[in-house]
Protein backbone atom coordinates (compact mmCIF):
# COMPACT_ATOMS: atom_id res chain seq x y z
CA UNK A 1 0.00 0.00 0.00
CA UNK A 2 1.21 3.51 -0.86
CA UNK A 3 1.25 6.13 1.43
CA UNK A 4 1.96 9.79 0.22
CA UNK A 5 3.56 11.01 3.41
CA UNK A 6 4.67 10.18 7.24
CA UNK A 7 1.57 9.68 10.08
CA UNK A 8 2.09 13.63 10.76
CA UNK A 9 1.89 15.00 7.47
CA UNK A 10 -1.19 12.63 7.16
CA UNK A 11 -2.77 13.74 10.26
CA UNK A 12 -2.33 17.53 8.74
CA UNK A 13 -3.79 16.25 4.90
CA UNK A 14 -6.63 15.01 7.07
CA UNK A 15 -7.52 18.84 8.34
CA UNK A 16 -6.68 20.15 4.71
CA UNK A 17 -9.43 17.68 3.11
CA UNK A 18 -11.92 18.39 5.54
CA UNK A 19 -11.95 21.87 5.56
CA UNK A 20 -12.34 21.17 1.39
CA UNK A 21 -15.08 19.79 2.56
CA UNK A 22 -15.02 16.81 0.18
CA UNK A 23 -17.48 14.29 1.30
CA UNK A 24 -16.83 10.44 -0.31
CA UNK A 25 -20.08 10.91 -2.66
CA UNK A 26 -19.17 14.23 -3.48
CA UNK A 27 -15.21 12.50 -4.80
CA UNK A 28 -16.98 9.55 -6.52
CA UNK A 29 -19.39 11.81 -8.44
CA UNK A 30 -16.70 14.00 -9.57
CA UNK A 31 -14.37 10.97 -10.35
CA UNK A 32 -17.06 9.23 -12.06
CA UNK A 33 -17.53 12.28 -14.48
CA UNK A 34 -13.97 12.38 -14.73
CA UNK A 35 -14.34 8.91 -16.33
CA UNK A 36 -17.14 10.22 -18.60
CA UNK A 37 -15.43 12.71 -19.76
CA UNK A 38 -12.24 11.04 -21.06
CA UNK A 39 -14.71 7.38 -22.14
CA UNK A 40 -12.96 5.15 -19.39
CA UNK A 41 -16.45 3.93 -17.36
CA UNK A 42 -20.11 5.04 -17.92
CA UNK A 43 -20.58 4.64 -13.91
CA UNK A 44 -23.54 6.86 -12.26
CA UNK A 45 -24.90 7.02 -8.92
CA UNK A 46 -28.26 5.96 -8.48
CA UNK A 47 -30.98 8.44 -7.66
CA UNK A 48 -32.37 7.89 -3.87
CA UNK A 49 -35.66 6.41 -3.93
CA UNK A 50 -38.45 8.16 -3.06
CA UNK A 51 -42.46 7.37 -2.67
CA UNK A 52 -43.99 10.22 -3.65
CA UNK A 53 -47.41 10.57 -1.99
CA UNK A 54 -48.70 14.03 -3.08
CA UNK A 55 -48.08 16.09 -5.97
CA UNK A 56 -49.53 19.69 -7.29
CA UNK A 57 -50.12 19.89 -10.72
CA UNK A 58 -50.21 23.49 -12.52
CA UNK A 59 -50.82 23.39 -16.42
CA UNK A 60 -48.38 26.67 -16.38
CA UNK A 61 -45.49 24.92 -14.67
CA UNK A 62 -43.74 21.68 -14.13
CA UNK A 63 -45.15 19.59 -11.53
CA UNK A 64 -43.83 19.97 -7.43
CA UNK A 65 -43.56 17.13 -5.61
CA UNK A 66 -45.62 18.03 -2.36
CA UNK A 67 -44.85 14.84 0.08
CA UNK A 68 -42.77 12.09 -0.15
CA UNK A 69 -40.70 10.03 2.13
CA UNK A 70 -37.75 8.28 1.68
CA UNK A 71 -37.55 4.07 1.08
CA UNK A 72 -35.16 1.91 2.02
CA UNK A 73 -32.92 1.32 -1.17
CA UNK A 74 -32.47 -2.08 -2.18
CA UNK A 75 -29.80 -2.28 -4.44
CA UNK A 76 -26.24 -0.51 -4.17
CA UNK A 77 -25.68 3.59 -4.58
CA UNK A 78 -23.56 2.53 -7.84
CA UNK A 79 -23.10 0.56 -10.84
CA UNK A 80 -22.28 1.15 -14.31
CA UNK A 81 -19.70 -0.54 -17.17
CA UNK A 82 -16.20 -0.61 -17.52
CA UNK A 83 -14.39 -2.16 -20.08
CA UNK A 84 -17.44 -4.34 -21.47
CA UNK A 85 -17.83 -5.49 -17.55
CA UNK A 86 -20.34 -4.91 -15.20
CA UNK A 87 -19.37 -2.72 -11.83
CA UNK A 88 -21.39 -2.44 -8.81
CA UNK A 89 -20.63 -0.96 -5.23
CA UNK A 90 -21.89 0.90 -2.37
CA UNK A 91 -19.46 3.79 -0.58
CA UNK A 92 -20.03 4.52 2.73
CA UNK A 93 -17.29 7.01 5.51
CA UNK A 94 -16.85 5.75 8.78
CA UNK A 95 -15.34 8.71 11.65
CA UNK A 96 -14.61 5.17 13.62
CA UNK A 97 -11.64 3.31 13.30
CA UNK A 98 -13.84 0.33 12.36
CA UNK A 99 -16.34 0.12 10.19
CA UNK A 100 -19.89 -0.47 11.58
CA UNK A 101 -21.77 -3.20 9.36
CA UNK A 102 -25.14 -1.90 10.33
CA UNK A 103 -23.93 0.96 7.70
CA UNK A 104 -24.76 -1.37 4.82
CA UNK A 105 -28.43 -2.97 4.59
CA UNK A 106 -28.57 -6.38 4.64
CA UNK A 107 -30.26 -6.61 0.88
CA UNK A 108 -27.10 -4.32 -0.46
CA UNK A 109 -25.22 -7.40 0.82
CA UNK A 110 -27.27 -9.72 -0.52
CA UNK A 111 -27.31 -7.75 -4.02
CA UNK A 112 -23.38 -7.22 -3.88
CA UNK A 113 -23.41 -11.43 -3.61
CA UNK A 114 -25.31 -11.62 -6.63
CA UNK A 115 -23.84 -9.60 -9.07
CA UNK A 116 -20.68 -11.44 -7.94
CA UNK A 117 -21.79 -14.64 -8.29
CA UNK A 118 -22.96 -13.58 -11.79
CA UNK A 119 -19.85 -12.51 -12.86
CA UNK A 120 -20.30 -8.56 -12.09
CA UNK A 121 -17.65 -6.81 -10.33
CA UNK A 122 -18.82 -6.41 -6.79
CA UNK A 123 -17.05 -4.05 -3.87
CA UNK A 124 -17.67 -1.61 -1.25
CA UNK A 125 -15.44 1.50 -1.14
CA UNK A 126 -15.10 2.77 2.52
CA UNK A 127 -13.56 5.75 3.42
CA UNK A 128 -12.53 6.32 7.75
CA UNK A 129 -12.33 9.46 7.88
CA UNK A 130 -9.91 10.28 10.63
CA UNK A 131 -7.14 8.07 9.14
CA UNK A 132 -7.66 10.12 5.69
CA UNK A 133 -7.82 6.66 3.83
CA UNK A 134 -10.52 5.46 1.47
CA UNK A 135 -10.27 1.69 0.67
CA UNK A 136 -12.00 -0.85 -2.11
CA UNK A 137 -13.04 -4.07 -0.62
CA UNK A 138 -13.87 -6.87 -2.68
CA UNK A 139 -17.01 -8.57 -1.93
CA UNK A 140 -15.38 -11.86 -1.33
CA UNK A 141 -13.71 -10.23 1.66
CA UNK A 142 -16.35 -8.73 2.65
CA UNK A 143 -18.40 -11.97 2.64
CA UNK A 144 -15.56 -13.74 3.93
CA UNK A 145 -15.54 -11.27 7.10
CA UNK A 146 -19.33 -12.07 7.58
CA UNK A 147 -18.92 -16.19 7.85
CA UNK A 148 -15.75 -15.96 9.93
CA UNK A 149 -16.47 -13.47 12.16
CA UNK A 150 -19.01 -12.63 14.98
CA UNK A 151 -18.00 -9.27 15.60
CA UNK A 152 -20.48 -5.96 14.10
CA UNK A 153 -18.01 -3.99 12.57
CA UNK A 154 -14.89 -4.75 9.95
CA UNK A 155 -11.49 -3.09 11.51
CA UNK A 156 -9.89 -0.97 9.87
CA UNK A 157 -6.50 -2.99 9.87
CA UNK A 158 -8.81 -6.35 7.96
CA UNK A 159 -9.03 -3.21 5.02
CA UNK A 160 -5.44 -3.03 4.96
CA UNK A 161 -4.67 -6.59 4.93
CA UNK A 162 -7.63 -7.67 2.72
CA UNK A 163 -8.35 -4.21 0.32
CA UNK A 164 -6.78 -1.73 -1.15
CA UNK A 165 -6.06 1.87 -0.48
CA UNK A 166 -7.22 4.15 -3.71
CA UNK A 167 -5.23 6.79 -4.81
CA UNK A 168 -6.25 10.70 -4.08
CA UNK A 169 -5.39 13.07 -6.72
CA UNK A 170 -6.81 15.74 -9.36
CA UNK A 171 -7.92 14.21 -12.19
CA UNK A 172 -9.42 10.78 -11.63
CA UNK A 173 -10.48 12.35 -8.21
CA UNK A 174 -10.44 8.68 -6.10
CA UNK A 175 -9.07 6.35 -8.64
CA UNK A 176 -10.50 3.24 -8.14
CA UNK A 177 -10.68 1.71 -11.44
CA UNK A 178 -6.83 1.37 -10.89
CA UNK A 179 -7.13 -0.75 -8.78
CA UNK A 180 -9.99 -2.75 -10.64
CA UNK A 181 -7.52 -2.73 -13.58
CA UNK A 182 -4.88 -4.50 -11.72
CA UNK A 183 -7.45 -7.26 -10.35
CA UNK A 184 -9.32 -7.89 -13.14
CA UNK A 185 -7.69 -6.29 -16.56
CA UNK A 186 -3.98 -7.28 -15.18
CA UNK A 187 -3.12 -3.66 -15.34
CA UNK A 188 -3.61 -3.51 -19.70
CA UNK A 189 -4.24 -0.74 -21.07
CA UNK A 190 -7.53 -0.01 -23.45
CA UNK B 1 -41.13 -13.30 -35.89
CA UNK B 2 -43.70 -14.97 -34.00
CA UNK B 3 -47.84 -14.00 -33.80
CA UNK B 4 -49.49 -16.27 -31.55
CA UNK B 5 -52.61 -15.60 -33.10
CA UNK B 6 -54.52 -13.57 -35.99
CA UNK B 7 -54.79 -9.74 -36.98
CA UNK B 8 -58.62 -9.61 -35.56
CA UNK B 9 -57.98 -12.19 -32.62
CA UNK B 10 -55.26 -10.18 -31.75
CA UNK B 11 -57.49 -7.24 -31.59
CA UNK B 12 -59.31 -8.61 -29.37
CA UNK B 13 -56.14 -9.76 -27.02
CA UNK B 14 -55.01 -6.20 -27.00
CA UNK B 15 -58.22 -5.23 -25.46
CA UNK B 16 -58.59 -7.67 -22.63
CA UNK B 17 -54.77 -6.69 -21.92
CA UNK B 18 -55.63 -3.30 -21.79
CA UNK B 19 -58.37 -4.19 -19.66
CA UNK B 20 -55.57 -5.85 -16.95
CA UNK B 21 -54.29 -2.12 -17.42
CA UNK B 22 -51.16 -3.31 -17.30
CA UNK B 23 -48.30 -0.52 -18.43
CA UNK B 24 -45.23 -1.93 -20.21
CA UNK B 25 -43.16 0.22 -17.25
CA UNK B 26 -45.51 -2.66 -14.76
CA UNK B 27 -44.46 -5.39 -17.13
CA UNK B 28 -40.96 -5.06 -16.83
CA UNK B 29 -40.79 -4.22 -13.30
CA UNK B 30 -42.79 -7.84 -13.24
CA UNK B 31 -40.12 -9.49 -15.50
CA UNK B 32 -37.34 -8.32 -13.30
CA UNK B 33 -38.41 -9.54 -10.27
CA UNK B 34 -39.39 -12.92 -11.91
CA UNK B 35 -35.93 -12.93 -13.30
CA UNK B 36 -34.07 -12.36 -9.98
CA UNK B 37 -36.47 -14.73 -8.29
CA UNK B 38 -34.84 -17.31 -11.06
CA UNK B 39 -31.53 -16.26 -10.35
CA UNK B 40 -31.55 -15.56 -13.49
CA UNK B 41 -30.56 -11.48 -14.02
CA UNK B 42 -30.29 -8.93 -11.81
CA UNK B 43 -31.96 -6.04 -13.52
CA UNK B 44 -33.53 -2.93 -11.94
CA UNK B 45 -35.64 0.48 -12.69
CA UNK B 46 -33.93 3.00 -11.69
CA UNK B 47 -35.71 5.51 -9.36
CA UNK B 48 -36.65 8.37 -10.82
CA UNK B 49 -34.74 11.49 -10.02
CA UNK B 50 -35.88 14.02 -7.63
CA UNK B 51 -34.52 17.40 -6.88
CA UNK B 52 -35.80 18.07 -3.52
CA UNK B 53 -35.66 21.72 -2.01
CA UNK B 54 -37.43 21.10 1.60
CA UNK B 55 -37.62 18.55 3.78
CA UNK B 56 -38.99 18.32 7.30
CA UNK B 57 -37.25 17.17 10.44
CA UNK B 58 -39.18 15.39 13.01
CA UNK B 59 -37.61 14.10 15.84
CA UNK B 60 -40.14 11.18 16.78
CA UNK B 61 -40.60 10.11 13.35
CA UNK B 62 -39.17 9.45 9.27
CA UNK B 63 -38.26 13.07 7.17
CA UNK B 64 -41.07 14.19 5.34
CA UNK B 65 -40.09 15.77 1.85
CA UNK B 66 -41.81 18.82 1.18
CA UNK B 67 -40.80 20.52 -1.52
CA UNK B 68 -39.44 18.73 -4.80
CA UNK B 69 -39.31 18.63 -8.83
CA UNK B 70 -38.68 16.03 -11.23
CA UNK B 71 -35.20 16.33 -13.12
CA UNK B 72 -34.44 15.18 -16.61
CA UNK B 73 -32.50 11.35 -16.15
CA UNK B 74 -29.11 11.37 -17.43
CA UNK B 75 -29.30 7.81 -17.92
CA UNK B 76 -32.07 5.12 -18.89
CA UNK B 77 -34.64 3.58 -16.91
CA UNK B 78 -33.06 0.12 -16.64
CA UNK B 79 -30.11 -1.47 -16.13
CA UNK B 80 -28.33 -4.64 -14.58
CA UNK B 81 -26.48 -7.63 -15.29
CA UNK B 82 -26.91 -11.09 -17.08
CA UNK B 83 -24.48 -13.82 -17.79
CA UNK B 84 -22.03 -11.21 -16.95
CA UNK B 85 -22.85 -8.69 -19.32
CA UNK B 86 -24.05 -5.25 -18.77
CA UNK B 87 -27.28 -4.66 -20.08
CA UNK B 88 -28.79 -1.28 -20.20
CA UNK B 89 -32.58 -0.24 -22.22
CA UNK B 90 -35.01 2.49 -22.05
CA UNK B 91 -38.73 1.25 -22.65
CA UNK B 92 -41.35 3.55 -24.03
CA UNK B 93 -44.94 2.85 -25.11
CA UNK B 94 -46.52 4.36 -27.89
CA UNK B 95 -50.33 5.13 -28.61
CA UNK B 96 -49.17 5.73 -32.56
CA UNK B 97 -48.02 3.37 -35.51
CA UNK B 98 -45.13 4.94 -35.13
CA UNK B 99 -42.59 5.70 -32.06
CA UNK B 100 -41.85 9.45 -31.71
CA UNK B 101 -37.91 10.33 -31.25
CA UNK B 102 -39.15 13.03 -29.05
CA UNK B 103 -40.13 10.22 -26.68
CA UNK B 104 -36.44 9.56 -25.98
CA UNK B 105 -34.25 12.59 -24.06
CA UNK B 106 -31.31 13.19 -26.89
CA UNK B 107 -28.30 12.28 -23.98
CA UNK B 108 -30.37 8.70 -23.13
CA UNK B 109 -29.49 8.03 -27.02
CA UNK B 110 -25.93 9.24 -26.36
CA UNK B 111 -25.91 7.11 -23.13
CA UNK B 112 -27.24 3.81 -25.36
CA UNK B 113 -24.45 4.22 -27.55
CA UNK B 114 -21.56 5.06 -24.92
CA UNK B 115 -23.05 1.62 -23.51
CA UNK B 116 -22.64 -0.15 -27.00
CA UNK B 117 -19.11 1.02 -27.84
CA UNK B 118 -18.25 -0.12 -24.78
CA UNK B 119 -19.16 -3.84 -24.93
CA UNK B 120 -22.35 -3.49 -23.05
CA UNK B 121 -25.92 -4.54 -24.41
CA UNK B 122 -27.96 -1.41 -24.89
CA UNK B 123 -31.33 -1.32 -26.33
CA UNK B 124 -34.73 0.12 -26.42
CA UNK B 125 -37.85 -2.14 -25.48
CA UNK B 126 -41.48 -0.24 -27.36
CA UNK B 127 -44.52 -1.27 -27.23
CA UNK B 128 -47.11 -0.18 -29.80
CA UNK B 129 -49.87 -0.04 -27.76
CA UNK B 130 -53.00 -0.57 -30.46
CA UNK B 131 -50.50 -3.00 -32.11
CA UNK B 132 -50.40 -4.74 -28.81
CA UNK B 133 -46.67 -5.73 -29.93
CA UNK B 134 -43.97 -4.75 -27.79
CA UNK B 135 -40.56 -5.00 -29.74
CA UNK B 136 -36.67 -4.89 -28.85
CA UNK B 137 -34.70 -3.25 -30.95
CA UNK B 138 -31.18 -2.97 -30.30
CA UNK B 139 -28.95 0.38 -30.43
CA UNK B 140 -27.06 -0.28 -33.55
CA UNK B 141 -30.76 -0.01 -35.48
CA UNK B 142 -31.44 3.08 -33.13
CA UNK B 143 -28.00 4.05 -34.13
CA UNK B 144 -28.71 3.68 -37.85
CA UNK B 145 -32.22 4.99 -38.34
CA UNK B 146 -30.85 8.08 -36.96
CA UNK B 147 -27.93 8.76 -39.14
CA UNK B 148 -29.98 7.71 -42.32
CA UNK B 149 -33.51 8.61 -41.79
CA UNK B 150 -34.61 12.53 -41.53
CA UNK B 151 -37.82 10.95 -39.93
CA UNK B 152 -38.50 12.59 -36.62
CA UNK B 153 -40.42 8.83 -35.45
CA UNK B 154 -39.53 5.42 -36.36
CA UNK B 155 -42.57 3.16 -38.08
CA UNK B 156 -43.66 0.05 -36.88
CA UNK B 157 -42.42 -1.31 -39.91
CA UNK B 158 -38.80 -0.49 -38.72
CA UNK B 159 -39.27 -2.55 -35.69
CA UNK B 160 -40.83 -5.57 -37.60
CA UNK B 161 -37.81 -5.39 -39.72
CA UNK B 162 -35.01 -4.82 -37.47
CA UNK B 163 -36.29 -5.49 -34.02
CA UNK B 164 -37.62 -8.64 -32.37
CA UNK B 165 -41.07 -9.05 -30.66
CA UNK B 166 -41.10 -9.59 -26.93
CA UNK B 167 -43.01 -13.24 -26.29
CA UNK B 168 -45.59 -12.65 -23.79
CA UNK B 169 -46.54 -14.93 -20.60
CA UNK B 170 -46.88 -15.28 -17.41
CA UNK B 171 -43.39 -16.03 -15.70
CA UNK B 172 -42.06 -14.19 -17.18
CA UNK B 173 -43.97 -11.68 -18.30
CA UNK B 174 -42.14 -10.37 -21.10
CA UNK B 175 -39.42 -11.97 -21.70
CA UNK B 176 -36.69 -9.84 -23.27
CA UNK B 177 -33.92 -11.82 -22.21
CA UNK B 178 -34.65 -14.60 -24.32
CA UNK B 179 -34.14 -12.40 -26.97
CA UNK B 180 -30.63 -10.95 -25.79
CA UNK B 181 -30.15 -14.72 -25.27
CA UNK B 182 -30.14 -15.86 -28.62
CA UNK B 183 -28.29 -12.38 -30.07
CA UNK B 184 -25.39 -12.56 -27.54
CA UNK B 185 -25.13 -16.40 -26.08
CA UNK B 186 -26.36 -18.14 -29.02
CA UNK B 187 -29.45 -19.48 -26.91
CA UNK B 188 -26.89 -21.18 -24.89
CA UNK B 189 -28.39 -22.62 -21.69
CA UNK B 190 -26.75 -21.23 -18.42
Amino acid sequence: MKYPTGSKKQEKKYIEYSHRGMTLENDINITNEQYRNKDVAYIYKKPTPITISKVEFDLKKEPIIKEGFYKTPSTTDYNGLYKGKYIDFEAKETKNNSFPLANIHFHQITHLQNIARHHGIAFLIVRFVKEGKTFLLEEKYLTDFLNKEKRKSIPLCYFEQNGFIIKEGWNPRIDYLDIINKIYFKGEEL
